[in-house]
């Protein structure tokens, strides 16, 4: 287990997996959690400006998260996730679209409320199968310190 | 359709629906998309600092994108979602909670690059059953200017 002393700003990692993402598995997820029609309507979506159909925002996030704790690496002693910031989607993910993350320490720093809590900043990056950036976004998560 | 022009800066809207939180639920997106041990198994998440079973971050979000497509107001324009800022999770969301939505246009501004599209940032909190404040996110959304 990684704890707050133990995490080296800087730090990058490149994860292996790859997402695929479907069509169907684009308008599921938007049919549940956003429901816009160019996630829906692959016609509805040619037709938009974005020109097909691309996945919603919190799903190619969720993807994020998903590839993010596939990363082989000793998992962080995290007690909650507390925020994100500067989440910047540059490319719309399209069915048929390959993810993959890469992940590096932004900065650290101890809990001004609890001194047996860090809080360690990483930011993450999330590339389509041309290498193009497609997501990115800072994670703030709130760690225990070693003996704590 | 609302297009960029109609957009006021302030205005304010209280979504009339509301999300309860199942445990299965969370464990079942948790299990799919964040699986940490804490929002899969019950025992695990008593005993975390946390002290019982609650949703995913990235959950909460999709809930709060869900109810606020539902607050019963004319659809905006939207080509596609830029990126989210200063989301952050000031309660944790347990098993049972349930959430319901407020949305405020923050900004607006026109596209410094394209004159056909235009800039809204909304703010959007989510309320528990006793509300409290759960979590809040601004949305930064590419809108249609009329004419376009």
């Amino acid at each position: 287990m990684r704890y707050f002393e133990d995490i080296v700003v800087g730090n990058r990692v490149v994860g292996d997996d790859r997402y695929t993402l479907t069509a169907e598995e684009i308008k599921t997820f938007a049919g549940q959690w956003d429901p816009m029609p160019f996630h829906l309507d692959e016609e509805v979506a040619r037709q938009s400006p974005i020109g097909g159909l691309f996945a919603s925002s919190i799903h190619t996030v969720a993807i994020g998260v998903k590839l993010s704790h596939a990363i082989p690496q000793e998992p962080m002693a995290v007690v909650a996730g507390l925020g994100w910031d500067e989440v910047r989607f540059h490319q719309p993910v399209f069915a048929g679209d390959t993810l993959r993350v890469e992940a590096e320490i932004h900065s650290k720093r101890e809990s001004a409320s609890n001194p047996e809590r860090g809080i360690c900043v990483s930011r993450i990056e999330l590339f389509n199968q041309r290498d193009e950036l497609a997501v990115e976004y800072k994670i703030a998560s709130l760690l225990l310190r070693r003996g704590s």
